[in-house]
């Protein structure tokens, strides 16, 4: 199949899973400089940071910071992340975050465990009271994040069934609520997405839910992004999370195991490239990965950041 | 189409085309000890170095003693480049080169000029003393290796059609001799290739050469060897160059403009996982790809490496 969308949507996660690793914790001042020059490149949804306990995760402390001293580009939208009802609250509360209705599953047992100390089930259990929070903050609960969707360092493959049969549970607790499912956003958390998997994944997928979006979160910790991002395209999927510079555990700082997301303007270069319209204007995102690069004192993973745009199109 | 083979031939050019651009020059027991680890990885054809002028390539100036101390394995073959007769004729001479009959054609009028100061028509006028050459020298000429095939940073995109009329014209010149083509390596030099770009082209040359064998070389100099990788794995392309590590300019060291090529262990990890046998221990290629990152003394691009293989393969 070689069925290529005309345009896709990138979402900008760089601010939140890529500097939320770095042993540089960057100020307000350069996170919002920095976002700034993502909004100038055309980039029209971003992540700015994360409602978590800021004793894990220091680097997204200043998270309301961020938030209510942010400049708004026209057309941008700003999502930030949280994991429990206390982190929703703390993004309503500053009243300047783009909200999403997203739950959130583990399609890892083991991972679940580890990051949360509780089981899928458990996780389940909280659904509802997850859709009576969105409901009440105004917010319609229709699209799901499901980490670890392809295979887990501490489990092993996730195999396809499962995500769907997960994908299927919580379809069934929104119908229940009223609410209907939207978007899933697949991610590959531990970097185990191989082509193949991604299309058997998307394959199956699609057979069960001909009108759900499909969105992908994928981690090039094994060399493997760009290649299941092409098989994705190739299927005419349409969103994709990516990270300027390639941002979110650098190898080469020394963090074992820790897993890069697919590179932003990569992926965006790729795809204008063979003619699917990205809305970005590369130079400039590739100037904001150098501005990230810069402020972190490390180079980044990120390929066209360094290997350079095409003559052609730095002249056009 | 998705019609991947079940076996992929990855010949290792690491040590030729990887260390040709290192400001760190290795020395022979390096490169051998290098050469080793490799082989007992399982890798079965190694371009071990070149006979080009030891003062524009240092890197490569002993290529000759490589060769003469060579620790052959049993079943590797192994290779070497030489761009001009007096090349050739320092190959013949170590006596330990396993020779191929390589004409060597660049798609870029700009890049041949840039690189040897003569034309693609007046590159042609040299194939008959070519073949003359192979001949003597007990082999077949029978391959055709095409530089900036897709693309070139001094003159622009490459049109598939004019790929094609070159392989056409030293096809017809290799007829004349009494010679068939029998495989054509394209190599995208500069990195422009573009998974869509691959795929038109090996769709093109299919047509018309259903029984040839298509190689490709790539570099990730803007993050889509992997991706373009893909394409033709999806085709059933069978034969593919790497480089452990992903040496071959590395923008982490600086040298602007490099391209490293694809990774040698993160292209048969790939493949591996999808079911593609590529005959490679692939913990013992990452050990290979460590060493040189050791000897070179600069981080290496390679992810897996980095990341790590998925836990059940290191248990198995």
């Amino acid at each position: 199949m070689w069925d290529l969308p005309k345009t896709v949507h990138l979402m900008e996660v760089g601010p939140r899973d890529g500097l939320q690793i770095e042993p540089t914790i960057l100020t307000t001042d350069q996170k919002l400089e920095l976002l700034d020059a993502i909004a100038e490149a055309g980039v029209r949804e971003i992540e700015a940071g994360s409602f978590v306990n800021p004793k894990a995760v220091p680097q997204m402390a200043d998270t309301e910071a961020v938030f209510r001293r942010l400049r708004r580009h026209p057309g941008v939208t700003y999502r930030a992340l949280w994991l429990n009802p206390r982190g929703l609250d703390r993004a309503i509360a500053v009243g300047t975050v783009d909200l999403d209705g997203r739950l959130q599953l583990t399609a890892s047992e083991a991972f679940v465990k580890r990051n949360t100390n509780r089981s899928i089930d458990e996780t389940f259990a909280d659904v509802p009271d997850w859709i009576a929070r969105y409901r009440a903050a105004g917010v319609a609960p229709d699209c799901l994040g499901m980490m670890a969707a392809f295979g887990c360092n501490f489990e092993g493959d996730v195999p396809v069934d499962r995500v769907v049969s997960l994908v299927a549970r919580a379809e069934a607790a929104l119908l229940a609520a009223g609410s209907a499912l939207k978007q899933v956003a697949l991610a590959d958390t531990m970097g185990w997405a191989t082509p193949d998997r991604i299309r058997r994944m998307i394959g199956t997928m699609r057979d069960r839910w001909p009108d759900l979006s499909i969105k992908l979160h994928l981690h090039d910790t094994r060399g493997t992004a760009m290649a299941n991002a092409m098989a994705a395209l190739a299927m005419g999927v349409r969103e994709f999370d990516g990270s300027i510079g390639g941002l979110g555990g650098c190898p080469f700082a020394g963090h074992k195991g820790a897993a890069g997301n697919i590179c932003t303007e990569d992926l965006a270069y790729m795809c204008e490239e063979m003619g699917i319209a990205t809305g970005i204007d590369l130079p400039a995102l590739v100037r904001a990965a150098q501005m990230a690069e810069s402020m972190l004192g490390h180079p980044v993973p990120g390929k066209v950041m360094k290997g350079g745009l095409l003559p052609r199109r730095l002249a056009a």
